[in-house]
Protein backbone atom coordinates (compact mmCIF):
# COMPACT_ATOMS: atom_id res chain seq x y z
CA UNK A 1 0.00 0.00 0.00
CA UNK A 2 1.05 3.55 -0.56
CA UNK A 3 0.16 5.93 2.61
CA UNK A 4 -0.44 9.73 1.52
CA UNK A 5 -1.95 12.93 2.71
CA UNK A 6 -3.56 14.36 -0.35
CA UNK A 7 -3.45 17.91 -0.09
CA UNK A 8 -6.90 19.41 -1.59
CA UNK A 9 -9.06 22.76 -1.47
CA UNK A 10 -10.81 21.59 1.96
CA UNK A 11 -7.60 20.29 3.78
CA UNK A 12 -5.48 17.30 4.02
CA UNK A 13 -7.01 13.91 3.53
CA UNK A 14 -5.67 10.90 4.45
CA UNK A 15 -5.67 8.39 1.17
CA UNK A 16 -4.05 5.08 0.40
CA UNK A 17 -3.18 3.62 -3.42
CA UNK A 18 -3.75 -0.05 -3.95
CA UNK A 19 -4.12 -1.70 -7.98
CA UNK A 20 -3.32 2.12 -9.44
CA UNK A 21 -6.35 2.97 -7.59
CA UNK A 22 -6.90 5.41 -4.59
CA UNK A 23 -9.45 5.68 -1.47
CA UNK A 24 -10.14 7.59 1.09
CA UNK A 25 -8.99 6.26 4.31
CA UNK A 26 -11.28 8.72 6.58
CA UNK A 27 -13.49 6.03 7.37
CA UNK A 28 -10.85 4.56 9.86
CA UNK A 29 -8.54 7.67 10.20
CA UNK A 30 -8.56 11.78 10.37
CA UNK A 31 -5.20 11.40 9.21
CA UNK A 32 -1.85 9.08 8.97
CA UNK A 33 -0.45 9.29 12.54
CA UNK A 34 1.68 7.18 14.36
CA UNK A 35 -1.03 4.88 15.80
CA UNK A 36 -2.18 4.41 12.33
CA UNK A 37 0.93 2.29 11.48
CA UNK A 38 1.04 -0.29 14.07
CA UNK A 39 1.01 -3.72 11.90
CA UNK A 40 -3.24 -4.00 13.41
CA UNK A 41 -3.82 -0.77 12.51
CA UNK A 42 -2.29 -1.40 8.64
CA UNK A 43 -3.77 -4.51 8.51
CA UNK A 44 -7.28 -3.18 9.37
CA UNK A 45 -6.84 -0.52 6.02
CA UNK A 46 -5.98 -3.41 4.02
CA UNK A 47 -9.24 -5.67 5.13
CA UNK A 48 -11.14 -2.36 4.28
CA UNK A 49 -9.10 -2.30 1.02
CA UNK A 50 -9.65 -6.14 0.31
CA UNK A 51 -13.66 -5.43 1.45
CA UNK A 52 -13.91 -2.52 -0.78
CA UNK A 53 -15.42 -0.42 2.36
CA UNK A 54 -13.40 2.74 1.06
CA UNK A 55 -14.72 5.43 -1.13
CA UNK A 56 -12.62 5.56 -4.69
CA UNK A 57 -11.26 9.17 -5.26
CA UNK A 58 -9.26 10.82 -7.43
CA UNK A 59 -5.41 10.41 -7.77
CA UNK A 60 -4.10 13.09 -5.29
CA UNK A 61 -2.60 16.42 -7.33
CA UNK A 62 -0.41 17.59 -4.48
CA UNK A 63 0.73 16.01 -1.22
CA UNK A 64 1.23 16.75 2.80
CA UNK A 65 4.06 15.07 4.25
CA UNK A 66 2.23 11.17 4.93
CA UNK A 67 2.80 11.25 8.31
CA UNK A 68 1.47 13.73 10.99
CA UNK A 69 3.06 13.94 14.66
CA UNK A 70 6.70 11.72 13.52
CA UNK A 71 8.39 11.64 16.56
CA UNK A 72 12.17 12.12 15.69
CA UNK A 73 13.94 11.56 13.31
CA UNK A 74 17.77 10.21 13.72
CA UNK A 75 20.11 10.17 10.64
CA UNK A 76 22.89 7.91 9.46
CA UNK A 77 26.02 10.15 8.44
CA UNK A 78 28.07 8.77 5.74
CA UNK A 79 26.48 5.50 5.25
CA UNK A 80 27.28 5.02 1.64
CA UNK A 81 30.69 4.37 0.42
CA UNK A 82 31.29 7.08 -2.37
CA UNK A 83 29.59 9.71 -0.24
CA UNK A 84 32.20 8.90 2.38
CA UNK A 85 35.10 9.23 0.12
CA UNK A 86 33.68 12.15 -1.42
CA UNK A 87 33.85 14.25 1.28
CA UNK A 88 37.72 13.02 2.84
CA UNK A 89 36.06 11.02 5.41
CA UNK A 90 37.01 6.96 6.17
CA UNK A 91 34.11 4.99 6.28
CA UNK A 92 32.48 5.21 9.96
CA UNK A 93 33.60 1.67 11.86
CA UNK A 94 29.62 1.89 13.19
CA UNK A 95 26.73 3.76 12.44
CA UNK A 96 27.32 7.81 12.64
CA UNK A 97 23.99 9.32 14.69
CA UNK A 98 22.38 12.90 14.32
CA UNK A 99 18.76 14.17 14.92
CA UNK A 100 16.55 16.84 12.93
CA UNK A 101 13.71 18.15 13.95
CA UNK A 102 10.22 17.15 13.70
CA UNK A 103 9.39 20.24 12.65
CA UNK A 104 11.66 21.03 9.84
CA UNK A 105 9.41 18.29 7.69
CA UNK A 106 7.92 19.86 4.67
CA UNK A 107 5.87 17.67 2.06
CA UNK A 108 7.71 16.73 -0.88
CA UNK A 109 6.88 19.37 -3.47
CA UNK A 110 7.49 22.38 -0.98
CA UNK A 111 9.42 25.40 -1.14
CA UNK A 112 12.52 24.99 0.74
CA UNK A 113 14.04 27.74 2.32
CA UNK A 114 18.34 28.90 2.35
CA UNK A 115 18.49 30.60 5.60
CA UNK A 116 19.99 33.68 6.18
CA UNK A 117 23.60 33.69 5.91
CA UNK A 118 24.27 30.62 3.87
CA UNK A 119 26.56 29.76 1.53
CA UNK A 120 26.71 25.95 1.38
CA UNK A 121 22.70 24.56 1.47
CA UNK A 122 22.97 21.28 0.01
CA UNK A 123 20.86 18.46 -0.91
CA UNK A 124 20.79 14.83 0.50
CA UNK A 125 18.31 12.37 -1.15
CA UNK A 126 17.47 9.40 1.36
CA UNK A 127 15.58 6.71 1.62
CA UNK A 128 13.77 7.25 4.75
CA UNK A 129 12.89 4.23 7.07
CA UNK A 130 9.01 4.79 9.57
CA UNK A 131 8.57 3.32 12.34
CA UNK A 132 5.31 0.91 13.42
CA UNK A 133 6.25 -0.62 16.52
CA UNK A 134 8.10 0.31 19.46
CA UNK A 135 12.08 -0.90 19.27
CA UNK A 136 14.32 -1.24 22.58
CA UNK A 137 17.64 -3.15 22.17
CA UNK A 138 16.71 -5.69 19.21
CA UNK A 139 19.48 -8.62 19.39
CA UNK A 140 19.82 -8.98 15.56
CA UNK A 141 19.20 -7.22 12.15
CA UNK A 142 17.28 -9.85 11.01
CA UNK A 143 14.20 -8.64 13.85
CA UNK A 144 14.35 -5.57 12.44
CA UNK A 145 11.84 -6.28 9.52
CA UNK A 146 9.08 -6.38 11.75
CA UNK A 147 9.37 -3.10 13.43
CA UNK A 148 9.23 -1.10 9.80
CA UNK A 149 6.01 0.17 8.59
CA UNK A 150 7.23 1.66 5.83
CA UNK A 151 9.43 3.72 3.33
CA UNK A 152 9.35 7.14 1.99
CA UNK A 153 11.69 9.60 0.54
CA UNK A 154 13.61 12.28 2.73
CA UNK A 155 15.72 15.16 1.46
CA UNK A 156 17.64 15.47 4.24
CA UNK A 157 18.59 19.35 3.68
CA UNK A 158 21.79 20.43 4.83
CA UNK A 159 23.79 24.03 5.63
CA UNK A 160 27.91 22.57 5.56
CA UNK A 161 29.12 25.78 6.74
CA UNK A 162 26.87 25.44 9.68
CA UNK A 163 26.93 22.04 9.91
CA UNK A 164 30.65 21.60 9.86
CA UNK A 165 32.51 25.16 10.10
CA UNK A 166 30.66 26.88 13.16
CA UNK A 167 31.71 24.71 16.11
CA UNK A 168 30.37 21.39 17.83
CA UNK A 169 28.08 19.49 16.55
CA UNK A 170 26.06 18.58 12.95
CA UNK A 171 22.86 19.39 14.26
CA UNK A 172 23.70 23.24 13.87
CA UNK A 173 23.30 22.74 10.11
CA UNK A 174 20.76 20.25 9.68
CA UNK A 175 17.77 21.60 11.93
CA UNK A 176 16.94 24.89 9.55
CA UNK A 177 13.13 25.43 9.10
CA UNK A 178 11.95 23.42 5.76
CA UNK A 179 14.88 21.20 5.91
CA UNK A 180 13.30 18.24 5.80
CA UNK A 181 11.10 17.65 2.90
CA UNK A 182 8.77 13.73 2.85
CA UNK A 183 7.40 11.65 1.13
CA UNK A 184 4.94 11.72 -1.08
CA UNK A 185 3.99 8.03 -0.02
CA UNK A 186 4.50 6.27 3.10
CA UNK A 187 5.12 2.82 0.93
CA UNK A 188 4.29 -0.56 3.14
CA UNK A 189 7.19 -3.06 2.95
CA UNK A 190 5.29 -4.97 0.97
CA UNK A 191 5.23 -3.14 -1.89
CA UNK A 192 8.47 -1.29 -1.81
CA UNK A 193 10.28 -4.51 -2.05
CA UNK A 194 13.78 -4.97 -1.09
CA UNK A 195 15.44 -1.83 0.75
CA UNK A 196 18.97 -2.63 -0.32
CA UNK A 197 17.77 -2.45 -4.06
CA UNK A 198 16.10 0.64 -4.67
CA UNK A 199 17.37 3.34 -7.04
CA UNK A 200 18.02 6.96 -6.01
CA UNK A 201 18.18 10.09 -8.13
CA UNK A 202 18.37 13.71 -7.33
CA UNK A 203 18.74 16.72 -10.03
CA UNK A 204 19.36 20.31 -9.21
CA UNK A 205 17.76 22.70 -12.85
CA UNK A 206 17.52 19.23 -14.87
CA UNK A 207 21.37 18.36 -13.82
CA UNK A 208 21.59 14.61 -12.54
CA UNK A 209 24.01 15.20 -9.47
CA UNK A 210 23.04 11.93 -7.55
CA UNK A 211 22.68 8.48 -8.98
CA UNK A 212 22.96 5.81 -6.37
CA UNK A 213 21.80 2.50 -5.05
CA UNK A 214 20.83 1.68 -1.76
CA UNK A 215 23.14 -1.44 -2.42
CA UNK A 216 25.98 0.57 -1.95
CA UNK A 217 24.78 1.64 2.03
CA UNK A 218 27.54 0.22 4.73
CA UNK A 219 25.20 -0.10 7.11
CA UNK A 220 21.52 -1.69 5.49
CA UNK A 221 18.41 -0.96 6.61
CA UNK A 222 17.84 -3.52 9.27
CA UNK A 223 20.98 -2.99 10.64
CA UNK A 224 20.74 0.78 11.13
CA UNK A 225 17.27 -0.17 13.26
CA UNK A 226 19.10 -2.62 15.20
CA UNK A 227 21.99 0.00 15.79
CA UNK A 228 19.71 2.90 16.80
CA UNK A 229 17.49 0.76 19.19
CA UNK A 230 20.78 -0.02 21.59
CA UNK A 231 20.74 3.84 21.75
CA UNK A 232 17.44 5.17 21.56
CA UNK A 233 13.77 4.05 21.69
CA UNK A 234 12.70 3.77 18.42
CA UNK A 235 8.95 4.47 18.53
CA UNK A 236 6.03 4.42 15.96
CA UNK A 237 5.73 7.35 13.64
CA UNK A 238 9.82 7.80 14.30
CA UNK A 239 11.78 8.37 11.10
CA UNK A 240 15.25 7.24 10.18
CA UNK A 241 17.24 8.84 7.27
CA UNK A 242 18.99 6.65 6.39
CA UNK A 243 22.01 8.40 4.64
CA UNK A 244 22.77 9.99 1.02
CA UNK A 245 25.00 8.23 -1.86
CA UNK A 246 27.50 10.46 -3.30
CA UNK A 247 26.96 13.69 -5.83
CA UNK A 248 25.82 16.17 -2.91
CA UNK A 249 27.36 19.51 -3.81
CA UNK A 250 30.32 19.12 -0.71
CA UNK A 251 31.88 16.30 -2.64
CA UNK A 252 31.80 18.50 -6.07
CA UNK A 253 35.24 20.69 -6.56
CA UNK A 254 32.45 23.47 -8.22
CA UNK A 255 31.09 23.89 -4.75
CA UNK A 256 27.57 24.20 -6.51
CA UNK A 257 25.78 24.67 -3.04
CA UNK A 258 22.25 25.94 -4.07
CA UNK A 259 20.57 29.04 -4.75
CA UNK A 260 17.69 31.31 -4.93
CA UNK A 261 15.49 29.79 -7.47
CA UNK A 262 17.29 26.41 -7.99
CA UNK A 263 14.91 23.47 -8.40
CA UNK A 264 15.85 20.14 -6.97
CA UNK A 265 14.01 16.85 -8.28
CA UNK A 266 14.68 13.39 -5.87
CA UNK A 267 13.23 10.21 -7.25
CA UNK A 268 13.56 6.49 -5.45
CA UNK A 269 12.63 3.90 -7.03
CA UNK A 270 8.70 2.71 -6.42
CA UNK A 271 8.71 5.49 -3.52
CA UNK A 272 7.90 8.72 -5.85
CA UNK A 273 9.29 11.95 -6.42
CA UNK A 274 9.71 15.15 -5.10
CA UNK A 275 10.16 18.31 -6.50
CA UNK A 276 11.62 21.67 -4.59
CA UNK A 277 11.73 25.13 -5.40
CA UNK A 278 14.52 26.56 -3.27
CA UNK A 279 14.11 30.17 -2.03
CA UNK A 280 16.17 32.83 0.06
CA UNK A 281 14.68 32.87 4.02
CA UNK B 1 3.52 31.72 38.78
CA UNK B 2 4.77 28.52 38.48
CA UNK B 3 2.66 25.48 36.17
CA UNK B 4 3.06 22.13 36.40
CA UNK B 5 0.97 18.83 36.55
CA UNK B 6 -0.05 17.17 39.67
CA UNK B 7 0.13 13.54 39.18
CA UNK B 8 -2.46 12.04 41.15
CA UNK B 9 -4.20 8.61 41.36
CA UNK B 10 -7.05 10.23 38.79
CA UNK B 11 -3.97 11.33 36.39
CA UNK B 12 -2.04 14.23 35.34
CA UNK B 13 -4.03 17.58 36.51
CA UNK B 14 -2.42 20.91 35.40
CA UNK B 15 -2.14 23.43 38.41
CA UNK B 16 -0.61 26.74 39.22
CA UNK B 17 0.76 28.12 41.91
CA UNK B 18 0.70 31.56 43.11
CA UNK B 19 1.49 33.08 46.46
CA UNK B 20 1.95 29.63 48.49
CA UNK B 21 -1.31 28.01 47.25
CA UNK B 22 -2.32 26.16 44.18
CA UNK B 23 -4.82 25.80 41.60
CA UNK B 24 -6.59 23.82 39.18
CA UNK B 25 -5.95 24.71 35.63
CA UNK B 26 -8.89 22.75 34.26
CA UNK B 27 -11.12 25.55 33.99
CA UNK B 28 -8.89 26.76 31.16
CA UNK B 29 -6.88 23.50 29.64
CA UNK B 30 -6.97 20.11 30.24
CA UNK B 31 -3.08 20.36 30.02
CA UNK B 32 -0.11 22.36 30.12
CA UNK B 33 0.69 22.55 26.28
CA UNK B 34 2.48 24.96 23.63
CA UNK B 35 -0.69 27.03 23.53
CA UNK B 36 -0.89 27.36 27.03
CA UNK B 37 2.46 29.33 26.81
CA UNK B 38 1.64 32.47 24.40
CA UNK B 39 1.81 35.70 26.04
CA UNK B 40 -2.01 35.80 25.81
CA UNK B 41 -2.66 32.38 27.31
CA UNK B 42 -0.34 32.94 30.15
CA UNK B 43 -1.96 36.41 30.83
CA UNK B 44 -5.74 34.16 30.96
CA UNK B 45 -4.25 32.20 33.81
CA UNK B 46 -3.39 35.10 35.67
CA UNK B 47 -6.14 36.94 35.25
CA UNK B 48 -8.08 33.75 36.30
CA UNK B 49 -5.68 33.44 39.43
CA UNK B 50 -6.45 37.33 40.19
CA UNK B 51 -10.22 36.96 39.95
CA UNK B 52 -10.11 34.11 42.16
CA UNK B 53 -11.80 32.06 39.06
CA UNK B 54 -9.68 28.72 39.80
CA UNK B 55 -10.06 25.37 42.62
CA UNK B 56 -7.63 25.82 44.47
CA UNK B 57 -6.45 22.53 45.85
CA UNK B 58 -3.37 20.71 47.95
CA UNK B 59 0.00 21.24 46.72
CA UNK B 60 0.89 18.62 44.79
CA UNK B 61 2.93 15.40 46.20
CA UNK B 62 4.06 14.12 43.22
CA UNK B 63 5.32 15.95 39.27
CA UNK B 64 4.90 14.24 35.95
CA UNK B 65 7.02 17.10 33.30
CA UNK B 66 5.03 20.35 33.47
CA UNK B 67 4.48 20.50 29.86
CA UNK B 68 3.40 18.03 27.24
CA UNK B 69 3.75 18.34 23.53
CA UNK B 70 7.39 19.44 23.87
CA UNK B 71 8.44 19.55 20.13
CA UNK B 72 12.40 19.61 20.18
CA UNK B 73 14.93 20.13 22.71
CA UNK B 74 17.89 21.90 22.35
CA UNK B 75 20.82 21.33 23.99
CA UNK B 76 24.07 23.91 24.89
CA UNK B 77 27.20 21.78 25.00
CA UNK B 78 30.58 23.20 26.89
CA UNK B 79 28.21 26.53 27.95
CA UNK B 80 30.17 26.88 31.04
CA UNK B 81 34.09 27.90 31.63
CA UNK B 82 34.66 25.27 34.27
CA UNK B 83 32.93 22.55 32.56
CA UNK B 84 34.74 23.29 29.39
CA UNK B 85 38.04 23.33 31.55
CA UNK B 86 37.26 19.70 33.27
CA UNK B 87 36.48 17.97 29.60
CA UNK B 88 40.15 19.40 28.57
CA UNK B 89 38.01 21.35 26.20
CA UNK B 90 38.78 24.67 24.78
CA UNK B 91 35.87 27.28 25.91
CA UNK B 92 33.21 27.19 22.89
CA UNK B 93 34.05 30.48 19.84
CA UNK B 94 30.14 30.52 19.78
CA UNK B 95 27.46 27.90 20.93
CA UNK B 96 27.70 24.19 20.10
CA UNK B 97 24.19 23.10 19.91
CA UNK B 98 22.76 19.48 19.63
CA UNK B 99 19.46 17.38 19.95
CA UNK B 100 17.49 15.34 22.66
CA UNK B 101 14.32 14.06 21.30
CA UNK B 102 10.96 15.16 23.36
CA UNK B 103 10.62 11.26 24.41
CA UNK B 104 13.41 11.18 26.64
CA UNK B 105 11.67 13.72 28.77
CA UNK B 106 10.06 11.91 32.22
CA UNK B 107 9.11 13.80 35.55
CA UNK B 108 11.38 15.31 37.96
CA UNK B 109 11.42 12.01 40.30
CA UNK B 110 11.13 9.72 37.83
CA UNK B 111 13.48 6.34 37.54
CA UNK B 112 16.16 6.94 34.90
CA UNK B 113 17.58 3.96 32.95
CA UNK B 114 21.11 3.18 32.45
CA UNK B 115 21.35 2.07 29.17
CA UNK B 116 22.39 -1.94 28.71
CA UNK B 117 26.25 -1.91 28.11
CA UNK B 118 27.09 1.41 29.37
CA UNK B 119 29.58 2.05 31.90
CA UNK B 120 29.88 5.98 31.82
CA UNK B 121 26.42 7.00 32.46
CA UNK B 122 26.39 10.78 33.79
CA UNK B 123 24.70 13.11 35.08
CA UNK B 124 24.05 17.42 34.35
CA UNK B 125 22.16 20.10 36.48
CA UNK B 126 21.05 22.67 33.70
CA UNK B 127 18.58 25.60 33.36
CA UNK B 128 15.96 24.97 30.85
CA UNK B 129 14.23 27.93 29.10
CA UNK B 130 10.83 27.06 27.62
CA UNK B 131 9.80 29.07 24.32
CA UNK B 132 6.36 30.54 24.52
CA UNK B 133 6.36 32.53 21.05
CA UNK B 134 8.00 31.59 17.85
CA UNK B 135 11.44 32.76 17.02
CA UNK B 136 13.00 33.45 13.88
CA UNK B 137 16.41 35.15 13.46
CA UNK B 138 16.19 37.40 16.39
CA UNK B 139 18.20 40.49 16.13
CA UNK B 140 19.73 40.90 19.12
CA UNK B 141 20.13 39.15 22.63
CA UNK B 142 17.41 41.99 24.20
CA UNK B 143 14.54 41.07 22.05
CA UNK B 144 14.93 37.09 23.17
CA UNK B 145 13.06 37.60 26.56
CA UNK B 146 9.70 38.43 24.63
CA UNK B 147 9.80 34.52 23.40
CA UNK B 148 10.71 32.69 26.62
CA UNK B 149 7.50 31.72 28.53
CA UNK B 150 9.78 30.40 31.55
CA UNK B 151 12.18 27.96 33.04
CA UNK B 152 12.75 24.37 34.64
CA UNK B 153 15.10 22.42 35.68
CA UNK B 154 16.64 19.69 33.17
CA UNK B 155 18.66 16.65 33.66
CA UNK B 156 20.43 16.31 30.51
CA UNK B 157 21.33 12.68 31.56
CA UNK B 158 24.65 11.66 29.30
CA UNK B 159 26.53 8.51 28.65
CA UNK B 160 29.77 9.30 27.87
CA UNK B 161 31.26 6.18 25.77
CA UNK B 162 27.91 6.66 23.80
CA UNK B 163 28.63 10.45 23.52
CA UNK B 164 31.95 10.54 22.73
CA UNK B 165 33.97 7.37 21.91
CA UNK B 166 31.58 5.70 19.58
CA UNK B 167 32.42 7.59 16.53
CA UNK B 168 30.32 10.94 15.67
CA UNK B 169 28.12 13.16 16.60
CA UNK B 170 27.11 13.68 20.46
CA UNK B 171 23.20 13.04 20.08
CA UNK B 172 24.10 8.94 20.12
CA UNK B 173 24.84 9.20 24.36
CA UNK B 174 22.07 12.39 25.03
CA UNK B 175 19.32 10.04 23.45
CA UNK B 176 18.65 7.20 25.59
CA UNK B 177 15.18 6.62 27.41
CA UNK B 178 14.20 8.52 30.71
CA UNK B 179 17.36 10.61 29.63
CA UNK B 180 15.94 13.93 30.10
CA UNK B 181 13.81 14.48 33.62
CA UNK B 182 11.74 17.69 33.71
CA UNK B 183 10.90 19.73 36.33
CA UNK B 184 8.77 20.03 38.68
CA UNK B 185 7.71 23.43 37.49
CA UNK B 186 7.45 25.65 34.58
CA UNK B 187 8.02 29.52 36.24
CA UNK B 188 7.36 32.06 34.77
CA UNK B 189 10.39 34.75 33.94
CA UNK B 190 8.74 37.48 36.28
CA UNK B 191 8.93 34.61 39.30
CA UNK B 192 12.21 32.99 38.09
CA UNK B 193 13.85 36.64 38.57
CA UNK B 194 17.29 37.39 36.97
CA UNK B 195 18.03 33.86 34.60
CA UNK B 196 21.77 34.89 35.12
CA UNK B 197 21.76 34.51 38.93
CA UNK B 198 20.70 31.66 39.86
CA UNK B 199 22.46 28.72 41.92
CA UNK B 200 22.53 25.40 40.71
CA UNK B 201 23.42 22.29 42.65
CA UNK B 202 23.50 18.08 42.17
CA UNK B 203 24.17 15.71 44.68
CA UNK B 204 24.96 12.13 44.16
CA UNK B 205 23.79 9.71 46.94
CA UNK B 206 23.84 12.99 49.13
CA UNK B 207 27.38 13.89 47.80
CA UNK B 208 27.29 17.59 46.37
CA UNK B 209 28.53 17.08 42.85
CA UNK B 210 27.94 20.29 40.99
CA UNK B 211 27.61 23.43 43.43
CA UNK B 212 27.56 26.87 40.21
CA UNK B 213 25.76 29.28 39.00
CA UNK B 214 24.00 30.41 35.99
CA UNK B 215 26.27 33.78 36.42
CA UNK B 216 29.35 31.46 34.98
CA UNK B 217 27.63 30.64 31.70
CA UNK B 218 30.06 31.67 28.05
CA UNK B 219 27.03 32.50 26.55
CA UNK B 220 24.03 33.68 28.45
CA UNK B 221 20.15 32.56 27.91
CA UNK B 222 19.04 35.68 25.70
CA UNK B 223 22.24 35.53 23.99
CA UNK B 224 21.71 31.74 23.23
CA UNK B 225 17.95 32.17 22.17
CA UNK B 226 19.24 34.36 19.90
CA UNK B 227 21.76 32.39 18.76
CA UNK B 228 19.26 29.37 18.13
CA UNK B 229 17.04 31.48 16.52
CA UNK B 230 19.55 31.44 13.71
CA UNK B 231 19.99 27.94 13.04
CA UNK B 232 16.74 26.44 13.22
CA UNK B 233 12.49 28.75 14.27
CA UNK B 234 11.93 28.22 17.67
CA UNK B 235 8.51 27.04 18.31
CA UNK B 236 6.34 27.20 21.19
CA UNK B 237 7.00 24.48 23.14
CA UNK B 238 10.13 23.99 22.42
CA UNK B 239 13.13 23.90 24.76
CA UNK B 240 16.74 24.76 25.23
CA UNK B 241 18.79 22.95 28.00
CA UNK B 242 21.10 26.38 28.57
CA UNK B 243 24.65 23.36 29.64
CA UNK B 244 25.75 22.36 33.19
CA UNK B 245 28.37 23.67 35.43
CA UNK B 246 31.41 22.01 36.61
CA UNK B 247 31.43 18.29 38.67
CA UNK B 248 29.91 15.95 36.26
CA UNK B 249 31.58 12.16 36.65
CA UNK B 250 33.05 12.73 33.12
CA UNK B 251 35.45 15.50 34.39
CA UNK B 252 36.59 13.84 37.99
CA UNK B 253 39.46 11.56 38.37
CA UNK B 254 37.90 8.64 39.91
CA UNK B 255 35.08 8.71 37.23
CA UNK B 256 32.26 8.20 39.42
CA UNK B 257 29.44 7.49 37.05
CA UNK B 258 26.20 6.49 38.00
CA UNK B 259 25.48 2.87 38.63
CA UNK B 260 22.16 0.97 39.61
CA UNK B 261 21.15 2.41 42.32
CA UNK B 262 21.98 5.52 42.71
CA UNK B 263 20.44 8.86 44.08
CA UNK B 264 20.83 11.91 42.21
CA UNK B 265 18.89 14.58 43.26
CA UNK B 266 19.26 18.17 41.54
CA UNK B 267 17.90 21.70 42.56
CA UNK B 268 18.15 25.36 40.90
CA UNK B 269 16.98 28.40 43.06
CA UNK B 270 13.26 28.98 42.40
CA UNK B 271 12.60 26.16 40.38
CA UNK B 272 12.11 23.64 42.78
CA UNK B 273 14.33 20.08 43.11
CA UNK B 274 14.90 16.69 41.15
CA UNK B 275 15.38 12.98 42.41
CA UNK B 276 15.94 10.22 40.45
CA UNK B 277 17.17 6.46 41.14
CA UNK B 278 19.34 5.22 38.63
CA UNK B 279 18.07 1.60 37.78
CA UNK B 280 19.59 -0.92 35.19
CA UNK B 281 17.65 -0.96 31.81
Amino acid sequence: MRLAHARTAAGDVPVVSHDQRWFDLRPLTAAIAPATLSPTALAGIRTALDADELPEVDAPTAYAPPLSGIGKIVCIGLNYQDHAAETNTPPPDEPILFLKAPDTVVGPDDDVLIPRTSVKTDYEVELAVVIGTTARYLPSAEHAAAYIAGYAISNDVSERAFQIERGGQWDKGKNCETFNPFGPWLVTPDEAGDPQDLALRLSVNGELRQNGTTKDMIFGVHEVVRYVSQFMTLYPGDVINTGTPAGVALGRPDGAFLRDGDVVELEISGLGRQRQIFRQA
